[in-house]
């Protein structure tokens, strides 16, 4: 029996690692497993940067090796670990059965995931010695298609990867690992690291392909699994995989920190609306608090529905109002500013008045801020920094403002959650009378179909305006996406859910 | 004759990039210049990374070059753009002449530069057609060691650059371009490109040197040069390396974007007041404007030191006291706080009202807040987010405090700029009564000695207290390491001047 141990790791923590890993071997061994396979960087956590700079760290991988090594009496284990070849540091896939290293295999064709460089630290290498006796071939997910182009000598493939998640490439990552699996007539066991890393999302949903093409083993995504008879739940749509993988970043980000409590604040708007729900269903209710701030400037309906979000999911929340705050701030800048007009200078200090409140608790009782900000909002730079950009973690900073709503519906799907007042009202910022987000931006739709063809699919200027949009407005919505960048570089990092995230998908440069 | 045109480009923008280029073409034909050679990336701006995903990008970078071809009468004209060749991205270095395209040569061997993924954009390519007429090769710098070892078939290399400036590499850089030259017998033309990209400092210094290994002709170091008969100023020592980078750093961050003027908090520490006379230097005293922001804990000296930092050199400053806003946000936030004791939640209330109070005057006047924060504080995590950590630019960002005063001695070398109290007395971020920073962190020449061992050789925890120092010393260091990653996250970007910046050659994690 062939079973993939699923687990989540923590970054650099080999410790850790370890013990999950030498327990995992330890319960296989009891249910008779005979091989165990290990997604990819299980022992060095993953993502992982600096550590594999250091001699000792690597060092210290060959010694947990060899701790493991005595347990694995009639089991197979297959990981890999970043090993000195030749005094170069490759990346190493191991099969350890019977107290020995029976095979291994180097990448070969570098390492495919987003934004880590990893030509900083691994070379390349074409070293194997292959355990062509039992027909099983051994790749990183990278070079697995190379392989077999090179040599369909292997029956069986065992693949180890450690794939970011985006809900764009989710699916046809599923059919190109099936049609590699028929193509080729081979039996593909697919083993992928799971779990939130503070941005990146692994998906897990390891798999055991045959050489038909079918799956006919589905672990779990976004939970760890191993030596489950849980049939995997696979969601049906993109909005359902985006919360599935949104709550699994959330989850982890608070218990591989040993954090418990989220403190964010609640305006009536839609953003905080659809952050509180899923918060809420990662961290349980009693873990959430909620903090109204309100000015001059806010609507009575604000209020009305920042209370109603709370009250719907039953979490605790306080009021605290910002204009005796305000007041002191104006007074306080007056001898400076002296009697220039109200702008945005005295927006900010508002929008910063909360972000100084918000912390001041997060601070005072350990609770984390989380960040309520889009990726529309992100891209134009409509945000205030220091101020609602502020937080630990931005849970919908990569949806564009459409996808927010989406979501909203999808939570909304049986019961009134989210008031539907802030799914229907008109986004504003409140930072003056009767502001609208339309009086400094472009419609929502219009924005956001700007800003797909522009950050998903790299168009241009010209190109964009060739598929029918006004060029005055175009010039408009880009000019702001190359201003603040500046913004994005100290924003908080975002759950990344698809292949165009900023600061990872796409490079700010510096 | 020869000539390098030593030039500053703007990132991804081509139009202007094109005009200088074009500029020089005229005056190199002028002066009856045979053979004009420019630094990599000259058309693109560097550094350059999504625009390389633009189809229409590319395409326009192919026009320029047309449009460039009429103008190389009797003219050889080298330099690089991005070019697809097969459906691929290559980065080609082209030579034109007399309105043609008479050779080209691919990077072979990726880019070797901090942080840049050049493998998401360039495939490699071995394709060139060279010039073996005019006993001339072709090569960026990453490459050229590699095609000399293969052949010595050329006489003489032209080498495109575009290198990032550190303090720790230079002199071995220059020493490297050297010994290539004497050991393959070449003459080598290094055509570098100079001047501030936010965080990342060109060097500049591009050099013609002998098959002997002499340098017949050296290029100014971060200052544009062109036709230039001025005698390139070298710097003498690791700290005079990092003034003039920094000044650069400062200057062209400013320039490039159409800004002027500066706003800067000044304390009357040394970190604030070293920062003082490089933007002075950079942009002028009359575009700098000093705040000084006292509060109850501030001491006399504090504003006595920060007044005559600003006298010494002749600035504006005005004096805003911060304590009514302090004692505003305390009761807005008393109702949540109840009886809590005074910790750090009030401490950091302090540096974010300061940090509210520049920031709305960066917003209402325009100008651009520098943040004098220090390398040493970013490694620990000690400054507040959104509160000293605030500003666009961390002028000190990548220096140790060790180099902060060996900084401050050099500009105090013929005279009293920074106050000497400044420089004496020991650091405090006056939050609380009588704090000092050694209350919170080890003395920092031992915090620093461990960083270096860290942060610059990466050494491990165990690596560190072999060297001698206390066990729980270094373990309470590497801890606050490892623990104040989400601040770095946010800070400002850091002009970089070491090998070792955080977030460009150490990684964040995400």
């Amino acid at each position: 029996m062939t079973e993939i141990a699923q687990i989540h790791t923590l970054s650099a923590n080999l410790d850790e690692n370890y013990k999950k890993i030498r327990k995992c071997v330890k319960d296989a061994q009891k249910k008779s497993v005979k091989m165990l396979i290990f997604p990819a960087f299980s022992l060095t956590g993953y993502p992982i940067a600096d550590e594999l700079k250091s001699h000792e760290f690597v060092i210290q991988c060959w010694d947990y090796i060899e701790r493991l090594l005595k347990y694995t009496e009639n089991l197979t284990v297959v990981l890999d670990i970043p090993f000195f070849w030749k005094k170069k540091l490759v990346h190493r896939l191991l099969w350890l059965e019977n107290r020995k290293i029976k095979a291994f295999s180097d990448n070969s064709c570098g390492w495919n995931d987003v934004g880590l460089n990893f030509e900083r630290y691994f070379k390349t290498s074409e070293q194997f010695q292959s355990p062509k006796i039992f027909n099983f071939g051994l790749a990183f997910a990278s070079e697995l298609e190379k392989k077999l182009e090179k040599s369909c000598e292997f029956e069986k493939w065992i693949v180890l990867d450690a794939w970011s998640f985006d809900y764009k490439t989710i699916n046809s990552r599923i059919q190109y690992f099936c049609n590699l699996a028929k193509h080729h007539r081979v039996e593909i066991f697919l083993a992928n690291a799971v779990g939130g890393q503070v941005s990146l999302i692994l998906s897990g949903g390891s798999m055991h392909i045959s050489s038909e093409g079918k799956i006919l083993k589905q672990y779990s995504y976004f939970s760890e699994s191993f030596l489950s008879s849980k049939i995997a739940k696979i969601p049906k749509s993109d909005i359902e995989w985006i919360y599935e993988a949104l709550i699994c970043g959330i989850r982890d980000y608070f218990y591989d920190r040993g954090l418990k409590r989220a403190v964010l604040g609640l305006s009536g708007g839609i953003d905080s609306a659809v952050v509180l729900p899923l918060v809420v269903e990662a961290l349980g209710r009693k873990n959430v608090l909620g903090i109204l701030l309100p000015s001059q400037y806010s609507s009575e309906h604000s209020i009305e529905d920042a209370v109603k979000s709370a009250d719907n999911l039953g979490i605790d929340y306080h009021i605290i109002p910002i204009e005796q705050a305000f007041q002191t701030m104006y007074q306080t800048l007056l001898p400076i500013f002296g009697k220039r007009p109200f702008n945005l200078a005295e927006e900010n200090l508002q929008a910063r008045i909360r972000g100084m409140i918000l912390m001041g608790i997060s601070n005072k009782f350990g609770h984390v801020l989380l960040n309520t900000s889009n990726k529309s909002e992100a891209a134009v730079g409509y945000g205030t920094l220091y101020g609602d950009l502020c937080g630990g973690l931005a849970i919908l900073g990569d949806l564009y403002k459409f996808q927010v709503y989406e979501l909203a519906n999808f939570i909304n799907r049986k019961r009134e959650i989210i008031p539907q007042n802030s799914i229907n009202k008109a986004p504003s910022a409140e930072l003056r009378p009767n502001q609208k987000d339309s009086d400094s931006l472009p419609e929502y739709d219009v924005l956001d179909a700007v800003l797909q063809l522009h950050l998903d699919r790299n168009l241009s200027e010209h190109e964009i305006v060739e598929k029918g949009f006004a060029p005055k407005i175009v010039k408009k919505i880009l000019n702001l996406v190359r201003n603040s960048s500046y913004k994005r570089r100290q924003t908080a990092p975002q759950l990344r859910v698809s292949n165009s995230a900023f600061n990872i998908d796409r490079i700010n440069v510096f």
